[in-house]
């Protein structure tokens, strides 16, 4: 176990030692970076009422929402991506929505958890990411330190029962001579969003100012540089939040689950 | 329209063009060969109340039970894969089973439907076949046009509420040599089975006699070839027939749902 607050050497630690300090409220902090070779995931926790539903989305839209863990009903611990630990805990940063609002920040949900609830996790954009740097592209919004700009677009999803709305995408811009590099790199990950659903002129799927994204902070986009449109995990969120069910459970942006999976485990083969 | 009872005309045909001969009942047999380039699919129809347990199921398990469609429930039409078709009249052949046992197999399934049931489309291995095929890799029971021999394994398939159960995996023996070549090849298609999940020693998995598959034709192996194993979609069917499920509706064996997708529609990316 590596000092109490040494953040540089939280890197260096297992996502199981890294869960285990967020579970004692000792990392509140994001979480890229940490734990790196493994694979981080957006967590939504839905009433099992709900849950149905979700499931289908998820089989009917699989490159915004990858689903890679249902827990079953009632249960915290995410079984297959990593046994022994509590979703109701291990998150340094939570988000609370009751009927599409958002209620209550928290660093743990064990007050709101209810039997009831089962807890999803979908594929993050860290692993790809990840990939993309040791494929040697450019991932600008990293070399800035800076949010991914993210966009609601056009592209609509499948809708299932009471889901439905539009894709959620975020951008990376790439120099034109290495968007196919890109394209295969991240296509390898089908269980983290996949290939990008578009590339290039941005109002084709209705994003009217590149500049102004919807969430997360605006580009920096050089000349010669196209614009790379990954499906995006908060795709999943906004439609339960308009949804406006009962109750929902998010992680906190950039505060995700850190599993014991490998991002390779998230490849296609 | 292709004239009636002409088979030799019917690998040109479109799957719509197939899927309304079967469902006016004038195509009875299996579907292997038909409709080249275009998926074909497991089916399989459950009751609301167990569907939930089904697509996590599918979830936890996407090697043997790689979902590709759920229907709305009551309706029978795919509106993903296939558009307009109807999932009770559109497969050649089915099979009804309550209570885990086979009651009937029928030719449509008007008469058992009810709005309740809910129909998964898993991928298929006519997908990944095709593509191995296309790498001029040999796929042994085609050319030995008998069925592809499958086997009840030791390897636990991640169980979900009340279904639990052995991977089924099939079998293609292939020089060593090619091996590799396979699995890549194979590894494409994360929504037709993927890559194998088992090369060589079949004992490793718990069979003891190659010889002697629990369901399909005995393989020829030769000299100088290994056995490499699949996920097999038959494992939903089994887990689910363990499961003594009230009803469940599947196509017969080789008698698949032929969607308007492309097989490349199954591969990462």
């Amino acid at each position: 176990m590596t000092p109490l607050g040494d953040v540089r050497a939280i890197p260096e630690a297992t996502p199981g030692e890294i869960r285990l300090r967020m579970r004692r409220g000792e990392w509140p902090g994001p979480t890229a970076g940490l734990a790196l070779g493994h694979a981080q995931a957006n967590l939504v926790v839905l009433p099992k009422a709900v849950a149905y539903d979700f499931l289908v989305f998820c089989q009917r839209n699989p490159k915004p929402c990858p689903l890679i863990e249902t827990t079953d009903p009632g249960s915290p611990e995410p079984k297959f991506a990593a046994p022994g630990a509590d979703l109701r805990t291990d998150l340094p940063r939570y988000r609370v929505y009751r009927r599409g609002r958002l209620e209550a920040e928290e660093t743990d949900i064990i007050k709101h958890w209810t039997p009831d609830l089962v807890a999803f996790l979908l594929g993050c954009s860290f692993t790809f990411e990840s990939a993309m740097q040791h494929a040697g592209l450019p991932v600008r919004h990293l070399e800035d330190r800076r949010n991914v700009p993210m966009y609601v677009t056009t592209l609509r999803c499948r809708p299932a029962g009471a889901l439905h709305g539009p894709v959620v995408v975020s951008m990376r811009p790439l120099p034109l001579a290495e968007v196919p590099r890109a394209i295969l790199v991240t296509g390898r990950y089908p269980w983290a969003h996949g290939a990008p659903v578009h590339v290039g002129d941005p109002e084709a799927i209705g994003i009217a100012d590149l500049s102004r994204p919807d969430f997360g902070d605006p580009p920096r986009v050089e000349r010669g540089e196209v614009p790379v449109f990954w499906a995006c995990g908060v795709t999943s969120q906004a439609v339960a939040r308009a949804a406006k069910v009962d109750l929902m459970i998010t992680h906190a942006p950039g505060h995700m689950f850190i599993t014991d999976l490998l991002d390779e485990d998230l490849a296609s083969g």
